[in-house]
């Protein structure tokens, strides 16, 4: 009488939404300052005061220029900042042409998934990896094909890469700055991902697509470069979104670039837009393009989730904890004390810790810290910390 | 390399917005006041002065309470204030566990749709329709069938119903008041489709789901009833968005409204939700949801379409145009004075008259006009309609 799958994918609680759920409901209980959750990825930081100067200057101009439909590539002045702040930045020359506008992240990856995909086709995907790209992939007829990153750093494992990737693979999906792990790609790591995708491209003579997942491109810490995709591998689309960078997760509102380096890129314009249409998205919101074209210069907030960075860092390494020394986002990747991340999770459920395991994002063994959270949390877990690692002694 | 289907979609022209791009053009050539551009369905009536307040009000609130995620459903709040505000109006017992809020009425149908179907099952439509209808249902696997209204007044046509009927039929949709034709259905057509949906579902011991999709509620004129549907069927989904009540078309904000009548709603809540999540949307816009909230009261200002509404018509009656006559939204549906309704909105345009020909929504013979539109465009055309119908003599 309606579609079991998607029932089932709107009833399966999210394990993440699950722990914060939990979360809430256990600070009702025995305090706020009890409980430490760093369950979540919700940006910590408000938004920067020029959303709101924006907003309360669209609240003063005639209605019909802030809240009109907008083409469905997005409004073209809005385009071209966005383009400008680009070339601005990777020393690129792209125009309002290649560029757009998505409701945030999660559209800009399931429009450009389901604008490439054919039939069933491969996309492979760096794991761990964040949980919705299944989601995307196989909702729009794709195999999700797992890569596993290299244990020792969570960079790209180019061996793993070059087993993946077969005459089926339509796509690859990076994400760097990354969530789960905080690991950023080096140039070399990328330029030999690239390297890769430019042999299979020759030996299958398929078009292999790079699709860059970078919500978290300018939260990075200790001048960690992050290279700019597109002028390493040439079949790059990058998907972009405001939500952490200047922290407006609620709004949806972000991009898709394709550069014009990708191969016949005007067609693979029209068919993110016919794949944009066909899924029922008629245009990015309009009154936060223009907030955009306010704000696209304005740079990310990262003084809280660096200085959270260093404490939670020192504090796992005072007590013992192997963890992956995050570079971005602002998550950090715990070593499990035990092989089931789930037990542990669990286990440090007990001792009022909420992380989340592992297997949420296609591995096993460790569990993800997010730390865009008050620094008090992280003092006070200590204790927390200690006693969990105690338990397992 | 892409798909072909979504490069199609993006690529082919929509009828109306390459005749909208041919007016602005024109009237850059020609001047503003010499093109009569009836080809649009973009509110003309500003939004009301309660969304700029409330735009200016988050401006002042800490963003963090604006901007965060809400739940994919939507902030309860938020949702309950409308729940409130149907109950008010409708005499029901809704609550926010009935509403999903989405992206607007196109994200409101395509999730519904999504939702409900379980393979290549059929939608059957009232014709003429939306085009885009026939786009969600073919790209979530869906056959479109064409369900043709009846020619005298346009109300649907039950004896065309009960014979598109059949055991493969997932959802009717039903669009009232409607776009192209500015019918709205009577409660007695309205009871007649119930009663053969009823003895369809017992026949084939289905469910089949009526997609009413109302974006125009709202604009109706001469006291006309738009009878409350849930309450005429009880397996009633609506689809709602707030663009033409309050002019906030490029906002994307919107519902979809699961009834408690609706057999087994709870799940049916659940696969909308998971089909939400399947198309990539995680949460309709954060400030707007709030906006609404604030604004959801707030009556339609419906006082220029309603005098526009006069003056096209007694024009029309004039001229000896033959038309049906509107009883809501903003669309007149005239009759083409030759059978090829493609070459009538041709020769219109010779006349500077932008006409969109009944074609683009499924069916011979036809034209809609526009009414959301100046008064004047209205007043000076006159001659120019004149003259289309003299050259027919």
């Amino acid at each position: 009488m309606y579609n079991e799958s998607m029932l089932q994918m709107g009833r399966e609680p999210s394990v993440i939404r699950e722990l914060f759920a939990y979360g809430a409901a256990r600070k009702a209980e025995i305090g706020e300052d009890k409980v430490f959750d760093f369950s979540i990825g919700n940006p910590s930081v408000p938004a920067p005061a020029s959303v709101a100067r924006a907003l309360e200057e669209l609240s003063h101009m005639p209605p019909e220029k802030v809240h009109a439909y907008t083409q469905s590539a997005g409004d073209p002045a809005v385009r071209d900042a966005i383009a400008q702040n680009l070339n601005k930045r990777f020393g690129t020359e792209y125009t309002a042409a290649n560029l757009y506008m998505t409701c945030g992240a999660a559209a800009s990856l399931s429009i450009s998934i389901k604008a490439l995909l054919e039939g069933n086709e491969e996309v492979a995907v760096v794991t761990p990896f964040f949980p919705e790209y299944r989601t995307w992939i196989e909702s729009h007829g794709g195999t999700l094909v797992k890569v596993l990153a290299r244990e020792s750093d969570f960079q790209i494992d180019l061996d793993a890469m070059e087993a993946a990737v077969g005459p089926r693979t339509k796509a690859v999906v990076i994400n760097s700055p990354n969530n789960p792990v905080g690991t950023v790609y080096s140039r070399e790591n990328l330029e030999g991902l690239a390297r890769i995708l430019e042999r299979k491209q020759a030996e299958y003579g398929t078009t292999i697509f790079l699709i860059s997942d970078e919500p978290y491109r300018e939260l990075v810490y200790g001048g960690t470069e992050v290279p700019w995709v597109p002028d390493i591998y040439a079949n790059t689309i990058v998907c972009y979104s405001w939500s952490k960078s200047l922290s407006l997760p609620g709004e949806r509102i972000g991009y898709i670039l394709v550069p014009p380096t990708v191969a016949d890129w005007e067609n693979v314009f029209f068919a993110i837009a016919g794949a944009g249409r066909a899924l029922g998205f008629v245009c990015a919101p309009a009154a936060f393009q223009q907030v955009i074209a306010r704000c696209v210069d304005e740079p990310a907030d990262i003084a809280a989730y660096e200085s959270n960075r260093v404490l939670l860092a020192s504090m796992l390494d005072e007590l013992g904890y192997e963890y992956i020394q995050p570079q971005g986002a602002f998550y950090l990747w715990i070593r499990s004390l035990e092989p089931d991340a789930k037990a542990f999770s669990e286990r440090a459920k007990s001792f009022e810790l909420l992380l989340v395991a592992s297997d949420s994002f296609g591995v096993e063994g460790w569990a993800r810290l997010g730390y865009c959270i008050s620094p008090d949390t992280i003092v006070n877990s200590r204790d927390a910390f200690a006693a969990l690692k105690a338990s397992y002694a």
